[in-house]
């Protein structure tokens, strides 16, 4: 089995066929960045569509056991996730509502401080503000996990404490191994460990670098070394994976409707707009198949190898999913 | 000439008829707390059929030019407020058009950190954020006064310093003179002092205390206390005062969407849902015409009595309104 657990941008037949030629057998897919309630509600239909037309190669799943029965069947189980809080609108009890509807990831910041906490790109991160501590437990409560990747240093540490349950670090590097912003300084990754949450390695080059980038057994190097902060219990994939974004889509990932100025989220000025794929993925999302061997390459067992592509994912997904 | 840069609640004929009884030329009203983008637009179409159906008493004002008009006409002349920036959605291009429909004071934040920036109720207060900083220079160009009573005091000082324009703390007491987490420290009132900004002085007890609310004239001591820190020019009035809340208003005031728990705002728990009015406003804002009276039993003088009743709010709306 193979868990991705972050992909975004436009999904499609070539991509779920992408994803089963790459042996993934779920992956949590981005539905929002700044859409607010009721685009996220739309966003959620258009994914329902979107499945049950690739019903062939895909199908939505909600709990560890539906992901393991669709994999069973040949399939890519798809995960809804979001990357803000936005879907929310500041509504506690929307967060009930949207987990009926399937959502089972939600990150608690994107790029900005919002209600919930400070984002990693702020110059300054308060904590877990009012709303936030509301929102964590109810999050809890009603069986979405916590992601943490986007979200400063200090709200992140905040919510593993704060939190009845493990959270996550969906799509993020170790900033010892790679020094980004958007990267986990040890002290998140020592906190994950010792609160059972999970770190999942990206693959995107902002925050990969070149030498990580280029080949499966160099990523697996860098695994290996996020083993080694987090430990082999609280280390799985999270690719960060774009499919197919273009202009408008970094226009909204970056600028959404919140700026006229041009921001570079994990990128910077004078670097191109579209991010080049690390070497191993130069084909797309098919190529994830090489996970596996670069892992071995590096030395990990088949036990670890087994944590570190789903193990430790369904492990936190049973903790933190909402049965049913 | 009186101005009153903050009230809030159910107006109605008969409120509209007591500010006429109290002399008030001029009110900022509260079109809204936690309201959205589309919530605020349908608030203001209530305002526009409410000042409409009642035109004989109040007219609606964009400018200090309209403001004199309307107070000449012996009317009251009613400026569009809100006590939040939901009403923006994180929408940078909203800002504009609620600035053409009439908006002219935008609190950044109510009690809830926001992405403008922090509360005065939350712990801690990490400043204006990355939405803030752009935030502050579109309400600056587009003609909308910022207000930061609820703001926190870090995000407080961080605005005076960010912003072109001067800015307003509506309504708000100093700390120094009544300790309260809803009034504003020597700091901010020195900093107003310096940029040119106005302190509208409340009358709402709980941020005001026993001994101010008594009469007029011990609440005019309090805003000589105020006018020693933050000078004779950047102090005015700014009630705070709620026409007939009941139960659910003070609900959607404090707890809004965002809590299934009971929030107790400026008040604490075992103090009375429903806060005492001034001794000195137990009958309504038609006790506001006492203000000039109490301002003269502690020593000011006329030119004096002329810049805290209406000049002072005058001056900074002609620096910060749009025009027209």
């Amino acid at each position: 089995m193979l868990i991705d657990a972050l992909q975004c941008g436009h999904f499609s037949r070539e991509v779920f066929s992408q994803l089963r030629q790459g042996g993934v057998s779920a992956v949590t897919v981005t539905c929002g960045f700044w859409e607010d309630p009721m685009e996220s509600f739309d966003s959620l239909g258009k994914w329902r569509d979107l499945v049950g037309e690739n019903a062939d190669l895909v199908a939505l799943a909600r709990t560890p056991a539906e992901i393991e029965a669709v994999a069973a069947s040949g399939r890519t189980a798809i995960v809804l996730g979001f990357q803000n809080t936005d879907l929310f609108g500041n509504r506690i009890r929307l967060v009930e509502m949207f987990a009926e509807l399937g959502v089972r990831v939600v990150q608690l910041t994107y790029n900005n401080q919002n209600s919930v906490g400070g984002s990693c790109y702020e110059a300054e991160d308060s904590g877990l503000a009012r709303f936030g501590r509301e929102l964590v437990r109810e999050m809890n409560s009603a069986g979405i996990l916590i992601d943490c990747s986007h979200v400063g240093e200090r709200t992140t540490l905040d919510t593993i404490r704060h939190s009845q349950k493990p959270i996550a670090v969906t799509h993020g590097n170790a900033r010892s191994v790679f020094d980004h912003s958007r990267n986990k300084s040890d002290d998140i990754l020592h906190a994950l460990r010792e609160s059972k949450g999970v770190i999942g390695c990206a693959v995107y080059r902002n925050i990969t670098g070149d030498y990580f980038c280029a080949s499966a057994r160099n990523w697996a190097e860098m695994v290996a070394k996020t083993v080694e902060i987090a430990g082999i219990d609280s280390v799985g994939i999270g690719t960060d994976y774009g499919h197919d974004n273009g202009p408008a889509d970094y226009a909204w990932m970056r600028m959404g409707r919140w700026t006229r100025h041009v921001d570079y989220g994990a990128s910077a000025p004078g670097k191109p707009l579209k991010t080049p794929r690390a070497e191993w993925l130069a084909e797309g999302v098919s190529g994830l198949g090489k996970i596996a061997g670069g892992l071995k390459e590096v030395g990990f067992h088949d036990d670890e190898i087994a944590k570190l592509t789903h193990g430790n994912w369904m492990r936190l997904y049973g903790e933190t999913f909402r049965q049913g």
